[in-house]
């Protein structure tokens, strides 16, 4: 592998650095070594920061003095409420409602939760998106009836950056009196966000996509909200999430939340300037691409491109080689030689979505990294189309 | 609260504090950033690093080339053996089998996923253990039966530090036809264990007992053995675990796996004897102590003191006062108002129960650690039990 002239990671939905401050809170939690549900003062201390913890990632999202629980991740807190509503949905005695409602265009994890409910021989509807990648409200509408029991759809796509009229859709949902979900993972710390606002019951946190460690996340549910365990065991988080509490992990997230809080603003702006920099320069020196997703109404970092006549993967390596790290999809998909669902989903030919490349941009991108790309990536595409035998 | 003449972590079992070099490999891990699912360098580095710590945590156990699956925690591999359980119960066409066995001393991550089978309906069976803690065989032999599944007995208890014949054990259930699961989060790092030997088909382990980070642990299954995903989503770990991996977490409990290897004969000569130090010390300086557990085969760090007439949490708070940091017994088990399960299943009264104290040492503990609780402890009981309207 040739030596590159620099490195430019512009993969951030995939996964962030550690921000110093982050690194710093976590350096100072090692110190802290008490079991959080210890009563001695070490286990109070390191109980306390949880708290702390907690406060600051509600505060992310509007919610305050609601249940927030820590999980592993977004994938896990994914997956308890979706176990959630399996439990209630075995009780038809309860609320006499089973049937689920997903986005065709949701995080494998939510796919793949939903899809598992099928083995249960529980409904699921997959509502489609538009071109754009907006969920088609109609067909939303269509689905929803008094069988309804729980939809989720993701707030902000990961491979597209699209985002989703939330209030409108959880607004139709309430309608129908069923239970409303949002994935956040993606749109936290890159978009407002209001839980009230959105009127969501429950919404999905990730600590690694803003800047803080991998191997945290939360689930918010909104006051009264039912929530059963999908890990049994000791009594943190009120007996719904056992396991002892991954202390330096959760002050970290804590940290992270707290920062993007704060920097939102600037972020946005900040970061949108220099993803339509990448795009005008992808734009002006490379022909015939196509940008995916909707124009307008999409997170400030993401940009998804398809490159008819070259291959994605092949792309990929070529950038690699020359030390730009971008991505064809969703992270916790690579390795699979499907098409992206989600670009099939807005229509594309499997072969152009087998041609696209995502760049998901976030703090530490300089306009020098940008030009850089600008500047590797056409002959790149060039060589690479003139190799084709694939004609478009 | 007195500023206490010295601060005495011996809550171990609780928790340990990272080691330096745990610290030192999780730090260097923070600057690599990729998510080990990525195809570019970072991921691919990140990747690397994961697949090291699967060595080396597989090296703790005598497995080599056979599944390590990485979880949040002891508490989610157990319920991850159990769901896999469950699921195989669900299908009696394939193994027509669905009764399960318990050992009545076993953490509440285990009992309690064991008691939700309950909830679906299948038959668990909680099977005795005697005066020092030892699970009785001849009632295992009892209850197992062409319709037993599985069994799950830990191989260390985390309250009394009794260990169990897994072995043993394990050929009875094999001979039975059932799969065997041994909860051996405090086992590691404390005793040899090898997977092989005891003929196990899983073994749970958590990094933040072997002075690893908390929220990392992981499962062990046997090449063929079942597993379902209790959180699916992205392809991680062959689809069975899903969630981006927690890499530092992971590196961590990797460097803390190793080092727990290389020094297990000097951890258990050292422990042990400061262990027998401290219980020679109870012993002398304060009449009418009762030690729980076998006498013998117990954890080389463990000592669970009953003290008649003085409660539990009363003199956790005059240690804690003093700066004395132990446990009534299990920390995921705290704040409960309930005797301890273990304390009442080898006999105890319930009022003794109460009176009891878990001593944990670990890497760190000092003689003079010791000989400080020795000169503490005896006037805390004597004004504890001098203030007691109990009569024992």
């Amino acid at each position: 592998m040739t030596k590159a002239e620099k490195k430019v990671y512009i993969d951030y939905n995939a996964t962030t650095p550690l921000r110093p401050e982050v690194k710093a809170a976590m350096i100072q939690d090692f110190e802290i070594y008490g079991n959080a549900s210890s009563m001695h003062a070490s286990g109070r201390l390191a109980r306390n920061r949880v708290e702390q913890a907690r406060n600051k990632v509600g505060s992310l999202i509007g919610a305050k003095d609601e249940t927030i629980i820590f999980t592993s991740g977004g994938s896990e807190a994914n997956n308890m409420v979706f176990h959630t509503m399996r439990l209630l949905a075995e009780k038809p005695e309860s609320l006499n409602r089973n049937e689920f409602i997903i986005s065709a265009i949701e995080h494998p994890c939510v796919l793949k939760s939903a899809l598992n409910l099928k083995n249960y021989g529980f409904k699921v509807n997959i509502i489609p998106v538009d071109e754009d990648g907006k969920v088609d409200t109609d067909e939303l509408k269509k689905a929803l009836n008094d069988k309804t029991l729980f939809v989720s759809v993701m707030a902000a796509n990961n491979e597209i950056g699209v985002l989703q009229e939330i209030k409108k859709i959880a607004s139709l949902v309430k309608e129908a009196g069923a239970f409303m979900h949002t994935d956040a993972v993606q749109a936290a710390g890159k978009m407002h966000i209001n839980v009230h606002d959105w009127g969501v019951d429950y919404l999905t946190l990730s600590a690694h996509k803003i800047y803080g460690p991998k191997g945290v996340g939360a689930l918010y549910a909104k006051k009264g909200a039912f929530l059963f365990p999908l890990i049994h065991g000791g009594h943190q988080e009120d007996g719904l999430r056992a396991g002892t509490y991954n202390n330096s992990g959760i002050f970290g997230f804590g940290t992270a939340a707290e920062m993007a809080a704060a920097e939102l603003n600037d972020y946005i702006k900040t970061i949108s300037s220099m993803r339509d920099r990448l795009r005008l320069g992808i734009e002006k020196n490379i022909p015939n691409v196509r940008i995916n997703g909707h124009q307008k109404e999409i997170l400030p970092n993401t940009l998804n491109v398809s490159f008819p006549g070259a291959e994605g993967e092949a792309i990929l390596l070529s950038m690699d080689m020359q030390g730009i790290e971008a991505s064809t999809g969703s992270a916790c998909a690579s390795g699979s030689l499907e098409p992206s669902h989600v670009l099939m989903a807005i229509g594309l030919r499997p072969e152009l979505a087998h041609g696209s490349i995502r760049f998901s941009l976030g703090w530490g991108i300089t306009e020098e990294d940008i030009d850089y790309i600008i500047k590797i990536l056409p002959p790149v595409i060039a060589r690479l189309r003139a190799m084709s035998t694939l004609s478009f």
